[in-house]
């Protein structure tokens, strides 16, 4: 059947035409159909949609199926109906409980990089994973067929290794001093990070500050043959790029099933062309992972798996309880991070750097970690660590030469004050998180929070808990509403409740 | 945040707008996220779309939000991020196996009818249940639900009687008869049918050969007021409205779980304002269930549910391994019905109607089946159940002298032969539902097949099996491609393979 074409000034991220339902009767397609459209020597599959108030023998494209089969408004398409794709059929036996193929694992990520799935299709397939699991060969099966959608880097010589934490911590960047301690010692490690979805940053909105992240394969390599470090956003290179789509569809139902969150992080290690990775999986109260023993479950999955994909992976198991940082905010995490290679501050945050790399070094160089941890706290200390830092941000088209003492954070702020006494007992990560995006982070590099508390501390009414950062009035206002309906700051309590 | 409104002339189906990233990024809010639009005094809530290309400050709407906000062009209406609806938590609750509450169950179908779910949430709600189940309390939440999305029949005086077959059988028009009898003998009988999805013809596509099928809720009650009967088409009705939504998300992936068949029909019963219901569950190779036991499984929960739920629920498992008659297809389905009617024509269809019938008779009035059988072959023989229908037919605007031999199939035909020996095993469902939707059925009314044999007929080379009608020459022509792929009817294989 033939249709005249109208383009909607659109881009549907998705294959999908919408016909009158007359045609789609003719046509003897309904509703999520798929229809295989024709234009000169140009062919594409996309999605039905139905449309009351389509025009008898007209089809509209979005910009998408416009520019993939070259028509213009008014050309004449060709289109008829074609099977459901096999890879529905896959999920629906995963939905079945059944065990996937490594073909049809592949034909399901084929056709989902096709976009030949909707996104009601490949929820079906979360769904499907979420609920019946998917058995080690599977998850291998997803993380090549992930891996291969995706470019990847490949280094002649000598080790390479890259590390990883599945997150859920505030001002995590441990690894933006792992990059610069590692690679001053002469040991590649090309480091792709992420931005913030629902957290104040990423570790790609936090180096922003210091240099540009958005680096193509090309420009890693050089950098990375220069320095033997990198720091860049994953999602401006084409790595894994399956993942991405996978992440998005996961997002609205906040769907995590463990076996995509392995072949999601081994897919773009492998890409990253890492033999040595460690993992670390942050665990306690408002952590992803709420106690030691389900992480160490974790851990040993992301041992075996890893070792199927050639790659050795050590795990740590650390405490996520608490923010990994008294800073928050694009700003003030990047300022804290020059700190601390400038040596003016110790803290936390670099000796969880150094326990880490102890871990890497014994993997790479057969040394024990206690001597790791000794190497890596000297290049700390020496300076050494700072200046490969540098290094990477002028390689990354950055200033080597700013200062923590450079960094600034938004102009306004506000205190916020205990309102009783007692001993802090906990600090929450998510409350944490919801303040500094009301307060602008991370689009508002210089919004975030400074905690000036740690658990533990015997606090006073009217001491000094947190203050918040933001370059914006109204949304530091905003941020203070939200203070005062989150308890970043726990106090113990002694009575629970009164009856 | 203030936008200005850019219409696209499309429905959408849902409300969803397009956005640019960077204002995205400024409501905080990403793709599939909600935003609460405001214009003038109307407000909606919306799903977020981004797109690459959409200029700053700029908000497109499909024509379904321009008009709940009662928006233009160049409008300019406020938007703001809101909270993920909580029916979204009772969808996860329900991924990991929860139950869900009354209250929880409702609120999924509320958002479903205010069109506050994407396609893809829905879908994680279908997965949910079709993995996880749904025990009876969640099954009675949802029908009441689904029931009180529509308008329902309310009858004054007398038993109201309804039937439903949950499908899978060629042919199988037996409602058409059914309705014919019992309302014949003073008893109300309001059918709602449905179309083919995937078949050659629905009830309601067959019935339209006859009259219009699709009639108000107004006119249904006038049509019963007189007759005591109907038979329309339920999609062009209010009543459990929610259904048809589900049935459009269940579609792509063909997923059928039990609880939303048993929830779904059982609120189309309660909403025809029935008091007594008939089920049948065909069964047997190439139906919905495959054997008598899970079909009687199946039976017990219609009647332990269709109790929760204030009817007398009876089951019938019925032979669904072949056709219920020798003709498929909108015309010659409507003509064998009306040959049955005017005594022309015994046969299977009228001995299934006759002995359902009993089964009616005996629940409405505490005879027995036998005597109800009886009873129903006598409105039969007389004329009696024919003049009800055509009262009917003339009820819902039809022609009430129409003869079977007013009814022509498709003028063009093609037979079908044998190309070996032996005795009919199996007659296909699905072959058949195949060949008359490449013919034309159901768009085409005069499209369909005639069986020439029935299981169990010793058939020689060469004898006609079936004949293939279209009124389109080409369409015949592509079902006859589609005949000779498929095997329609199988004959008995002696020797089933030689190694």
């Amino acid at each position: 059947m033939d249709f005249k074409v109208k383009i909607i000034d659109v881009e549907a991220g998705l294959n999908v035409v919408v016909i009158d339902n007359d045609d789609a009767k003719k046509l003897d397609v309904g509703l999520g159909d798929r229809v295989k459209l024709k234009s000169g020597n140009r062919e594409t599959v996309a999605l039905v949609d139905l449309a009351r108030d389509a025009k008898v023998g007209e089809i509209l494209f979005f910009k998408d199926t416009a520019e993939k089969l070259g028509a213009k408004n008014g050309d004449s398409v060709g289109a008829e109906s074609v099977k459901r794709p096999a890879s529905l059929d896959f999920i629906r036996k995963k939905l079945d409980a059944g065990i996937l193929s490594d073909a049809e694992v592949k034909a399901i990520i084929t056709d989902l990089m096709n976009e030949e799935l909707s996104a009601a299709e490949l929820t079906a397939f979360i769904a499907a994973v979420y609920t019946r699991g998917l058995n080690s060969e599977e998850v291998v099966s997803l993380t090549n067929a992930i891996y291969e959608t995706g470019d990847h880097l490949e280094f002649k010589n000598g080790a390479v290794v890259s590390e990883h934490s599945i997150g859920g911590v505030a001002g995590d960047r441990v690894s933006m001093l792992l990059v610069a301690i590692i690679s001053s010692l002469g040991i590649k490690m090309p480091k792709t990070c992420t931005r913030a979805i629902s957290s104040a940053s990423g570790t790609a909105d936090t180096l922003e500050v210091l240099c540009p992240v958005s680096l193509s394969m090309d420009e890693i390599r050089k950098v990375v043959a220069k320095t033997n470090g990198c720091l860049v956003w994953g999602g401006a290179v084409n790595m894994a790029v399956a993942d991405d789509k996978l992440i998005k569809i996961r997002h609205p139902l906040r769907l995590d099933p463990e076996e995509l969150l392995l072949s999601s992080i081994l897919a773009k290690k492998k890409a990253e062309g890492a033999q040595f990775v460690l993992l670390d999986i942050p665990c306690g109260r408002g952590a992803k992972v709420d106690s030691v023993e389900p992480a160490r479950v974790l851990a040993h999955k992301f041992q075996t798996m890893g070792a199927h994909l050639g790659m050795q992976v050590e795990c740590i198991v650390s405490d996520g309880t608490e923010p990994a940082m008294s800073f928050i905010g694009p700003v003030l995490e990047a300022r804290q991070v020059l700190r601390t290679l400038e040596c003016s501050s110790s803290g936390l945050l670099a000796e969880k750097a150094c326990l880490m790399c102890g871990i890497i070094l014994h993997m790479v160089r057969g040394i024990s970690k206690e001597e790791g941890y000794r190497i890596a706290r000297h290049q700390l200390s020496s300076g050494k660590a700072l200046e490969k830092f540098r290094e990477i941000i002028k390689a990354q088209g950055g200033n080597p030469n700013i200062k923590s003492s450079d960094l600034k954070p938004g102009e306004f702020s506000v205190p916020v004050k205990a309102v009783s006494e007692g001993r802090v007992d906990h600090i929450d990560n998510k409350a944490i998180s919801r303040i500094c995006r009301a307060a602008g982070a991370p689009a508002d590099k210089g919004a975030g929070m400074e905690l000036k508390v740690c658990i533990g501390q015997q606090i006073t009414e009217g001491a000094e808990l947190y203050e918040i950062f933001s370059s914006n009035k109204e949304r530091l206002g905003f941020a203070l509403k939200q203070a005062k309906l989150l308890n970043v700051v726990e106090v113990e309590k002694i009575i629970l409740d009164t009856i």
